[in-house]
């Protein structure tokens, strides 16, 4: 077997071979294959496609590249959901300790935002005292002792992803459905949940800008996940204007704390709600009732015993930016539109995101929504407010803002789209 | 500037501007740009295509990012020729002292072999003392001297090229029309050359397979050497079956000799001349007469003082193989085909060419014809003779010859395809 061979074969619109596919990953992953021939092959894939067996092989050969995880000694059922990520996108904060709260395992394994999209575990870690990485035995008591975990994936898990991810994130070759799926997928069935629910967002805010890109990679997902036994299902959702009114990282922790207290922005509830569902009818619990667990309590008891187990103090207060900057609205009238993209790329230049991935970021900046599209806004009231610790920011981030939002005259009819776009589940 | 975005301009099948191409090769030669990077950018180039603007662009960064020798001090027009590569292809052999004893200088920068193409380098190797490395004063010195030079290119045309060539020739990216034409094309206008006579071979022996392929390509070269100020034109010439009757290094030297001393194939004499004629013709030598030169001695002379001035002995003894093995026809008839790749391989196979660029070669290694299309043979009676030092290889080229010939009944009609199959000028 050689390298050129496999990537001629892709180069010139053929269909790898299950040897072809199992070697080139191994090889890869132990070095004997080149960044520059993974890269090119790479190319080559988001250009040409796999087919449904190919990405199937390919997801199956990443997985074998390391460990695998195991619940199946839990007493509960597990059930995941993974985010291919969105601006404001906190939903799992709320989501894993309302689901817990539910009846079932809640197993999430995170990541770190890489550009304008936030990294749940980025967010996280604004809470003093909380702690990202646990050893697989750390993750597993804290599941079993309060039925939710948020922490970071080992380094055991689809070795092979973490390489070639890193890979593509510098080749531009993220955007190809076969990998993202084979990425995502590759990662959720060896860390062993028993359930998936995938909340693929749609819009400017997202990787998918098109409905039928969306609905590609769900169904690829959907199927990956089915054919390897994991009970799973994708809501594609709207991610043209974040959720909710914050995109940072305290910013989105105390937002999140507000759902779990009962309050907090609608569309966030509304999501949150949606997936807990779609997440307790996969794990077989079809009739807990997660409305009431936010009611009663019960999800903001498991938060703050998941927060406490891994270090952190859920009293302890939030940081709060050393400066802030008010934008006003320049005109009355309904807000129409607030950009997802325009937004997330201020709060990262405002310093909640990274460009690089050895880069920090800040716990308290980000940007606050005053408003959201269909909501009255009034001339000279504050729209936006940038929060930062660095107030030189302030500037680059205005730049990314010049059309993020339009305001049309106060009677112009306006219709929210809805969150929930459409559901994928597995043919039956 | 950034990479990722002149990547995804290619992969998103966009036109690169003047400063993304120029950016992207300065940036890849100092090393500021990685190869996995240049890889995926090869490989959407290789895939998505470049318009002429691009491709001269390309071309012209490459060039820029070394030196330019300057003939303009010689007394005689200089005239230069590139073979896209075959088997059996030592036609710069005796064509460079052939036009030079026409009255044209010629400046030869020439290669080694890598696959089942020989290299002119390799080929001139096997006379003894024979120097391919000269410093550029050696090399205006001995091109001075006595018309003609063959050598090693310095490190110092189109480093740019170079370092992407080694590249493409890992990550199956060699085989993109804008890349083999900016890689020639960089390399033959940075030498300096006054007019340049394009041979594209097609056939299975060549790179391009398709005559239209191999238009393509020489379409392309030529546009660029016209906008560049250097008179071009190309031959689009058979490389179905091998050029002349052996493949090999000395066996070539030897079958150059013999044309130079006006006997030798007919196939490349015939090539020889019409190559000659266009050179001299691009050089404004018109009127000058080759076959007269080879039929004097004149193109002899030339040969015999440029090998001397380069350190070999025109009179020593070729190395001979130290093991020969004969193929016998299987059957008595007409010869209708013999496979330019596959005998290119076996040659190649018995230590005639190399694997990877370090490789040492074989002097006297390769595969002697004793019949070319159209030929009668008979049963029993050699049909190829494979000669190497190492006769554990010979199984491992017998492989590559098991369907390399056909033989039909004698009385079948044979005509054989023309040797010059088009010619490709610059529009006037």
């Amino acid at each position: 077997m050689d390298v050129i061979s496999v990537i001629r074969t892709k180069r010139d619109r053929g269909r790898l071979t299950d040897e072809q596919i199992d070697w080139v990953i191994d090889a890869y992953t132990r070095g004997e294959v080149a960044d520059e021939q993974m890269s090119a092959l790479a190319m080559a894939i988001l250009l040409n496609g796999m087919d449904r067996r190919e990405i199937a092989r390919w997801t199956a050969a990443m997985i074998n590249s390391g460990e695998r995880m195991d619940f199946s000694a839990l007493s509960r059922p597990t059930a995941d959901k993974h985010s291919t990520g969105g601006v404001g996108d906190k939903i799992t904060l709320p989501l894993a300790p309302l689901v817990a709260a539910c009846g079932a395992a809640v197993p999430q394994l995170s990541g770190r935002g890489l550009g304008h999209t936030g990294g749940t575990l980025d967010k996280l870690e604004s809470i003093p005292g909380w702690r990202a990485l646990l050893t697989n035995e750390e993750m597993l008591a804290v599941l079993d002792g309060t039925g939710s975990v948020i922490c970071a994936a080992g380094d055991g898990l689809a070795p092979a992803d973490r390489k070639l991810y890193a890979l593509r994130d510098v080749t531009g070759t993220v955007e190809a459905i076969p990998l993202i799926a084979s990425s995502i997928m590759s990662k959720k069935i060896a860390e062993g949940t028993g359930s998936l629910v995938l909340d693929v967002k749609v819009g400017t805010g997202a990787f998918m800008k098109s409905l039928d890109d969306a609905r590609e990679l769900a169904e690829t997902m959907v199927g990956l996940g089915t054919d390897h036994g994991v009970r799973t299902v994708a809501l594609l959702t709207d991610m043209s204007t974040p959720l909710g009114r914050t995109a940072g990282n305290a910013l989105e922790v105390r937002e999140s704390v507000e759902v779990l207290a009962g309050g907090g922005p609608a569309d966030v509830v509304e999501l949150t709600l949606a997936l807990a569902r779609e997440m307790l009818d996969a794990a077989g619990l079809p009739d807990a009732d997660p409305a009431e667990a936010l009611a009663d309590g019960s999800a903001m008891d498991v938060w703050r015993r998941m927060i406490t187990a891994q270090g952190g103090d859920p009293d302890a207060p939030l940081p709060v930016s050393r400066e802030q900057h008010h934008i006003p609205a320049p005109a009355t009238g309904v807000l129409t539109r607030l950009d997802a993209y325009d937004i997330g790329v201020a709060a990262w230049r405002l310093g909640a995101g990274r460009a690089r991935k050895e880069d920090p970021v800040q716990a308290a900046a980000g940007v606050e929504l005053h408003a959201k599209p269909g909501d009255h806004v009034t001339q000279g009231e504050p729209l936006l407010t940038l929060h930062t610790d660095t107030p030189d920011r302030f500037p680059y981030a205005l730049e990314s803002l010049t059309s993020a939002y339009d305001i049309a005259p106060l009677d112009t009819p306006f219709t929210a789209a809805p969150i929930v776009r459409e559901r994928i589940a597995p043919a039956t």
